[in-house]
């Protein structure tokens, strides 16, 4: 017995749980775990069904999109092991827990590889026998250097890019290649800082609350649908140093529990916003 | 277009959703919001679905029945404002917060009656203009005691009978008259204290956190079904005092949600644990 | 035996705390509690004694500035009910909140009035016996509007100024009368909205995060020293109303917790951050 | 110029802080963050002080002892890299994010050692270059096993142990032979819960916390002082696994965040609680 998930989403009609789940019935598959969801913005049909088979389900699939409007999204996957590729700069924090939970198996991924534009963290990614690759953005025009990190990427096919603080943004016409399959991690704040020294202004200003946000990447860096969020409070006595370390500890594990609901296929797409079965 | 609440446990079994949800379709109505659970340690289907129709849709529930186990629970409930009784003693943070939020129609509840054993708060429920009876338990054996209760509380026909810091201990007795329609609010640490004064000795074991727990009364006054939890920060400075006053914060906030989810039908119980769907 | 408080800021210089500590114990005054903090960004130092004293100890002050940098500011309070006016306008919750504090003695201050540009909190104020007045700004030029509520004001001649969701902003030289001694709460985000509706902005973003943030009001209204902040989690099946209910809930905590500690002197300004000694 | 730290308890007297500072003044020293606290409940005073010295401060030290009471500890040490042992079972979580942060210089200690009772985690310690020595409990009586766990520490001489998930009960004899230095990492939960398989019992008894106690270790294993505590929301769709998942996040955070205040001499132990400088 395989456990596979079936997830649908098209524009919202009367009977839709009915009849996708009369298919799966029909068919004498055992649904273990089932989520759906009516996004009343946009009269939009969300559906996560999680359930086991002995044989290939795949004929289902042409069965359940013939019930729905011409406009739906049908996929059928297995759940399991995604292929990754972590995108670093020189900060460990977010790369470090990363490999820890795939070298335990806790991640829901297997790191292939990763790449960066600084050779800080090789020794990092070859304790936990993770291939690296160092391309360095220096003497390259933009466009060029997205070529090399593309070209990288490519050999190993991912499922999805991990910018782990990954220090440089990425043109529209990158992000356009791999539509909802990038994830950034990025710290927030109480209120937000725009320009540079985030943690500096973030002193300055005597905020109380640091957070992280992780989140899909567009072709607008920083405002993705959000997948994640948490905060870890501070105080006058942090320094901007001490308010780093904070965040840091929150962007680690905000990045990680997003990762996990996104492998597990628990996230959708509703325009800017994501839907989150968990 | 009335919105209900279709409410159904029963043993799990193959098709439950797909079966539940055609006859909903069948008759035409319109589902807006839809969850289900298989509690996989007992096999135990839970399902809520809220959806609107024009004309009563009382005729559904024996349709609903005859294609379910004949253990199956099914209720149809119109969402919106349940009748609570409120037991409280001598502190007022819960039945302030409960009346604020009566008065301006946020608790999804009415409040018909506050009943307790001191005079101390009378003042505070005829702020709001909400009745208010004074049952000494003193001089009373507390059987004498429970059966006045009783009676003050049968008087209102009540959905829910609210703890909001009533410090008597109820009697098995008295508990089954009102079975998972009890809900308290009590104070919870980490790790627990045992006895009298509690605040006291999280005080002399230096907690860092203080908890409270809104929870269903059985016949074991602070072991019922939990509904929901939250804590609150503490340390070396606060006081017994300061830690009584932080608890009563998180008390008030944790009553509040639990109730709103409680009047919602999103808690449902699955042996001593409760399933919530939020 | 009284309780009173040494509030001392000055340029920092070696040996503050021994000198000021020392002329306390040449008055034989015992010392129950005692913060002091350097910014080290700005060399500025911060104290805040509390001690016991049978007589007046008044002559301390002198004998205290006397031995400190001539910028020094040096203020000797007692700790107890500070005077407050609370602004408002339609929202109850933090309104409530305060007044239920303020009945029940924990708010660390008295309400003296609650000022309103609207008529609709009226009948809550006189639910706890607080004066209410209702100036209405339709009709009225801002500078007219706010003359009004500074005559208002001025009759009670209170020590703070609460805007518990007063939504009328108010002129750089309305607030220039009140330097550090205006307190408002309002909503945060992660990211932050700029403009109208922001928990429509929100929603649509797909936040997971709701948050408040108190603060003393300068000129530039949302940009005062933060005093603190708080946040609860939000998901996708939040309408724009449940996330404005769940802002509710934060703020009137946020904003209480605030008032506690600038009422007890805990608060103090350095530059456009709070030094919060709790 | 180098750091130090003044660290002082005893029972409370007027004059403490003007006397220490005072000596610290004369000496010409700048003191750069001072903290005092007077246990009300105990008459007990506790301070820490950081201050730059150019020469060697220890002279000091009589000097400070003279002008404080008889029963009076005074200790001067540098901040800078403690020494810890860290002892680990099987699971790796806790091992692998103070090996991360040791080798990253942000655990405020060197690990010098991991000591085992299972062979499991040694790949782990061998990746970060820690010597990693496997000392199975199997086949040895309890005493045995220790005085060979004793002997191996010993070797190290360590300021601290840390049990990082050690799953062995330690007896009083052996924590004896370590006052105040060994802190453990441990599970805990709203209620509390004796017994095997605490988190299939907190799954049974359907929690909405997760929590994690990091605290010295005394005779009576998981009653010590309480140096931190954190929490994190589950609910009725996490396993007994997915439990212990969430258990695991928030352990690895919570003990590194006390190794931190332990090894910046933050904290003071005041009966069965601590008194936390942070």
């Amino acid at each position: 017995m395989n456990t596979h998930l079936l997830l649908v989403d098209c524009p919202d009609e009367p009977g839709l749980v009915s009849k996708i789940t009369g298919v799966l019935y029909r068919h004498g598959l055992n649904v273990t775990s089932n989520h759906e969801f009516v996004d009343q913005n946009t009269a939009y049909f969300f559906m996560r069904t999680e359930f086991t088979a002995e044989e290939d389900p795949e004929p289902l699939v042409p069965e359940v999109r013939s019930i729905l409007p011409q406009e739906a999204r049908v996929r059928l996957v297995q759940p399991g092991d995604r292929r990754i590729v972590v995108l670093a700069s020189r900060e460990h924090h977010c790369l470090a827990e990363l490999l820890i939970r795939h070298a335990y198996g806790e991640l829901g991924a297997s790191i292939v590889a990763v790449l960066s534009n600084h050779a800080t963290l090789a020794p990092l990614a070859e304790k936990f026998g993770v291939p690296f690759h160092y391309a360095s953005h220096e003497g390259f025009e933009r466009p060029a250097h997205e070529a090399e990190i593309h070209r990288l990427i490519e050999q190993y096919t991912p499922d999805y890019i991990v910018l782990a603080k990954y220090m440089r943004i990425l043109t529209p016409e990158f992000v356009s290649q791999y539509p909802s399959r990038i994830i950034n991690i990025h710290h927030s704040f109480l209120p937000a800082f725009v320009g540079a020294r985030p943690y500096q202004q973030a002193f300055e200003r005597g905020v109380k609350i640091i957070g992280a946000t992780a989140h899909f990447v567009t072709h607008d860096l920083d405002e993705g649908p959000i997948i994640a969020q948490s905060v870890i409070p501070v105080d006058h006595s942090h320094s901007p140093a001490d308010m780093a370390q904070a965040g840091r500890d929150v962007e680690k594990l905000v990045l990680a529990k997003a990762l996990k609901l996104v492998f597990e296929e628990r996230v959708f797409l509703s325009g800017n916003r994501t839907i989150v079965f968990d």
